[in-house]
């Protein structure tokens, strides 16, 4: 029996593990820790980093992440084959470290629930494998954006939603909603909108060292935004940044 | 100058503390307690015991947590009249810890970002007082309710839309949403929605010790959640529930 932690890490600051977590890592057998895949050293660095200090005694083990398949046009089902692939790698990776099961922890970005793929896959193995499975939850991108502003996520009782740069895109501004949080943006999808009476709060490597941030009207700060984005984006190889508006 | 540290502590699972959190109370030169409030004993025992554990040198100053005016009928008003007190209470005990400045601390349950009055109190604190503002984040109910139920926030590649229990009773099931989470309900407003083809996912007291989870289609869970909740009540003399629903 397999006893499977996905443990979040928080977005990039080491000093968002929480003491929960830390344990987690420090109690397991294993360590599952993705090797490859978006070229983001100074993450799998990180990652690293957090193993060293909270349980530099557990053995890690690296597996080379699989990549999307681009051959699959439409976006859900490539996405899915894609899953699927991965339960292979971490099936195999769990077998070979531990053969006689225990407990193995996998760190992931943020909180494992937020627009994070380890559920789905954890869910893919337990199909194959015997497994029990344990969420530590982590600080969300979210929460380090509105910290690093120190603004309230919503209005005085009022509705938040949180949608993806590939819907805000398509859709426009989602029905109904005051305060929108945009995650996953592939960059600029606020500047699609018509600017007039919102305003923006954005964060890049929120948490990090390196965090920027950029406030204010959108018709105002929006060009600006594109462009320290990608000169950021440029200079450090990756980008990873989300942003909250509201209507005002 | 008064430096005040706005500190996520989670949700009532002292170990949801992150590093950040413990050195910001650590750090403090004066920790600020609310005395009184929703009467609930325990929760204010657990900051206590987060304290003892973390910054067991600094000095707490407790005070009275004023009381909404009844008289008020406005819900917006009400409030608004409420943070203007509770700011003024802040503002004394501040001048009498740190008489010549220095370093507050005011522990947040979850984060300081959802649903909280702090951030809007520090404002008005700030137009009052010099004061440098730092918001340090916490793990959300939200996330100690996927967390318990191991289960992702959002359908992949999905939107997500937070609101009150207040608004799902007062508006039904917000407009294009696919996922809702539902916080502040003060008794089953999900028992007010058709309940076909929704599922619930319920959590009271997530992350705690005396956590229950409930989870199924809301046809056939929802009078049990009911019945729970109402006895869970009466068995601690408090309660604090959340809830993720989704549409099939
Ligand atoms: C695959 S999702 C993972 C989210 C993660 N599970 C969480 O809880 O934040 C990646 C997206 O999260 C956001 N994100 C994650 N870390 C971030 C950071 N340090 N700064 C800004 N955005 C971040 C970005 O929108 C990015 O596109
Ligand atoms: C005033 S809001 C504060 C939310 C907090 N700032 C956070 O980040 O979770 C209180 C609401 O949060 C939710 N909540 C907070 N702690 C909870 C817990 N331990 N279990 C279930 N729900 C909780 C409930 O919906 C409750 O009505």
């Amino acid at each position: 029996m397999i006893e499977l932690w996905l443990v979040g890490i928080g977005t990039g600051n080491p000093r968002h593990l929480t003491a929960e977590a830390r344990d987690a890592l420090a109690g397991a057998d294993a360590i599952l820790i993705p090797e490859k895949g978006a070229g983001k050293d100074d993450l799998a660095a990180l990652r690293h980093a957090i193993c060293d200090a909270a349980a530099a005694g557990v053995p890690r083990h690296g597996f080379a992440l699989p990549r999307r398949d681009p051959a699959i046009a439409d976006y859900a089902a490539r996405v899915e084959a894609w899953h699927d692939r991965i339960a292979e790698v971490w099936i195999e990776t769990l077998d070979a470290a531990l053969p006689r099961g225990g407990r193995a922890a996998f760190l992931v970005w943020g909180d494992p629930s937020l627009y994070d793929s380890t559920l789905r896959i954890a869910d893919r193995v337990a199909r194959e494998r015997p497994l029990s499975l344990r969420v530590v939850p982590g600080i969300t991108a979210i929460q380090a954006l509105t910290a690093g502003h120190a603004i309230p996520l919503n209005r005085l009782g009022g509705p938040v939603t949180i949608t993806t740069g590939r819907r805000l895109r398509a859709e426009g501004w989602p029905e109904g909603a005051d305060t929108v949080v945009v995650m996953l943006d592939e960059g600029g999808a606020f500047a699609t909108l018509p600017p007039e009476g919102i305003s923006i709060w954005w964060s890049a490597y929120a948490g990090m060292t390196q965090e920027i941030r950029i406030a204010g009207p959108l018709a105002a700060v929006c060009d600006q935004i594109v462009a320290r984005r990608a000169e950021a984006r440029a200079a450090h190889g990756w980008i990873m940044d989300i942003y909250l508006m509201r209507r005002d």
